[in-house]
């Protein structure tokens, strides 16, 4: 399998900075990310301004720029985590790569910093393999390759869309699970990249995730919003309902997801405990979702990313607009997305 | 999660001997084999006599046994690594664990030695999740759990009817792969388990497997010998097609299809140019044999391994037997074993 390449001028590092100080986190990722672009989304309930160190280039957006671009009369909400999406509707590149602003560079087994930025674009580079499941992981990882009885017709792959990084340390468990063993922590080093199979459904992360632009962005959309959402990771469910949209639209259109590497070191954030008195509804709402995206068929007329999630709307908004008004809300996010990426596109 | 606790009576340990010597083998394996009953049965094709080292509870079986079960009559092939399936027939235990005689324990990346058959039965015995992915694999493992978004409805799991394990040193590549690529090893200790989800199909390869006799045992059938089928891993497919079967069975029951962990040591046997000469088939052959078992669907009247056997026998007679006559041979020894489970499972 050849070296990838990776070309500074085709990633941007999206940050939606939930946290006015980033000199923290953003020094403990400089040796990843000092060569690339950085695209700071500054979250709008954020009061504070953004401390931001040195030695980076860096394009920063806040409340203001955001409402120049997007207008007030939107039914997208960029508040919390979903500022992040800003960021992608921003930026130019083939590539974008995307790390919560309360990780840092994990270490590998063997003690050795994880370049996260690297491994997302080489998965992205290499081939992904959705309709049959390699035994020994990626076959395009060094010192891999496809196990006896893998079909030939196969082993060319598909286009890699998205790239699902881990999380040590702290994984990224719901409320109640975390309420339910509070001192549990992430320590297995899993060293290996696989293709989700096509038809599987998997929960995203958006902690640590990167994307090819072009193939997918526009199926990037902020659109489920609970209720009572919160700024913790486990109080929305914006990026699983993402997730499972890119997923599905992925199998739609043959194109790949992989998970697994890179691992990035999460830190502690928040209470469990606080955060169920709160809210239980992304819980019960998965219910509903999960069997939806597992029946939903996109027509073969759609063929692009913004096709798919057009019409990926109007399934939502006839088949869960009448479980739970937030899924209807959720439809008209993405039918408004997709404009939008099409007017911010052509600007 | 709860400790699994291993009975040593409800596991058999099948051993199919293509070596008349196994000292080597079954010395290396005794800290893990020895509290457990062994099957060996002896490829029938094999002129010396076997080379067992004390120490062992085994029943050893030979041609002369084989043909007193079975017959003469017989379309069913027990040579070379089918002779193993003659113990799957035979053993009375709830759980066979299978390894290659060309294999030794490995060691993990702590460089502790693996034991293959308590992970195996760990593997059988917590449950599976085909119906969605878990992207910090088995959350059943030790500091594992269920990923934020996964649905509680589907934390319970499945049962899980097959363990397939994976190979340090040697892989199970193809004779052209490892024609190709002669010095490539396997180092990558990938410390994880994952049930290959509904819908996906896998390359199960036979060096390394345990499975659930009560639930699936005659699901691990010996149909598919090529025509110039040889001595060495990368000279048959039986294992493959017997794999498909199983994974296809377990989706139609709801049963579980486990990966990864553990691993084995396989050391070096056989000229991968050699094989090359002798034949190709098998790789042809799973360009049909594939896309028979992603499309193959059963009838809900099928409700047990034997059920589904039969069923997927008179589908590969229908929709394969026009491609090679193999697989017509293969259906007739699928219903064969059928009728020959029923007989010894009944004597």
């Amino acid at each position: 399998m050849s070296q990838v390449i990776i070309n500074d001028n085709e990633v941007d590092i999206v940050i939606g900075a939930l946290h006015s100080d980033l000199t923290t986190f953003m020094n403990a990722w400089k040796p990843v990310f000092s060569r690339f672009h950085l695209v700071i989304v500054k979250d709008p309930d954020l009061k504070e301004d953004l401390k931001i160190p040195e030695g980076f280039s860096a394009d920063v957006y806040t409340k203001s720029e955001i409402e120049r671009v997007v207008g007030s009369s939107t039914s997208i909400r960029f508040s919390g985590y979903a500022c992040r999406y800003f960021g992608f509707l921003v930026s130019k590149k083939k590539y974008v790569v995307c790390i919560d602003d309360d990780c840092v560079p994990a270490k590998d087994n063997a003690g050795i910093l994880v370049d996260a930025v690297a491994q997302h674009i080489v998965n992205l580079k290499t081939p992904a393999t959705p309709f049959f499941f390699n035994t020994l992981y990626d076959p395009f990882c060094k010192g891999a390759d496809f196990v006896r009885g893998y079909p030939f017709s196969l082993r060319s792959g598909v286009d890699c869309a998205l790239s699902c990084g881990l999380w040590l340390n702290l994984a990224d468990l719901d409320a109640p699970t975390q309420a339910l063993k509070p001192s549990q922590r992430n320590s297995r080093y899993v060293d290996a990249v696989l293709t989700v199979p096509k038809r599987s459904m998997l929960p995203v992360s958006g902690i640590n995730i990167a994307f090819n632009r072009e193939l997918v962005g526009p199926a990037l959309v902020p659109a489920l919003v609970l209720a009572g959402e919160g700024k913790l990771r486990w109080e929305t469910v914006e990026d699983i309902w993402c997730g499972l949209c890119v997923k599905a639209i992925c199998d739609h259109l043959s194109l790949g997801v992989k998970s697994g590497l890179p691992y990035v070191w999460r830190s502690e954030r928040g209470n469990a405990i606080d955060s169920l008195k709160k809210e239980w509804e992304g819980v019960k709402l998965m219910e509903d979702v999960v069997p939806f995206f597992q029946s939903v068929r996109l027509p073969q007329s759609a063929t692009t990313a913004e096709d798919c999630v057009t019409e990926m709307a109007k399934a939502v908004k006839e088949q869960l607009g009448k479980v739970d008004p937030m899924f209807s809300k959720a439809a008209a996010a993405m039918e408004e997305w997709v404009k939008l990426w099409k007017s911010v596109g052509s600007a």
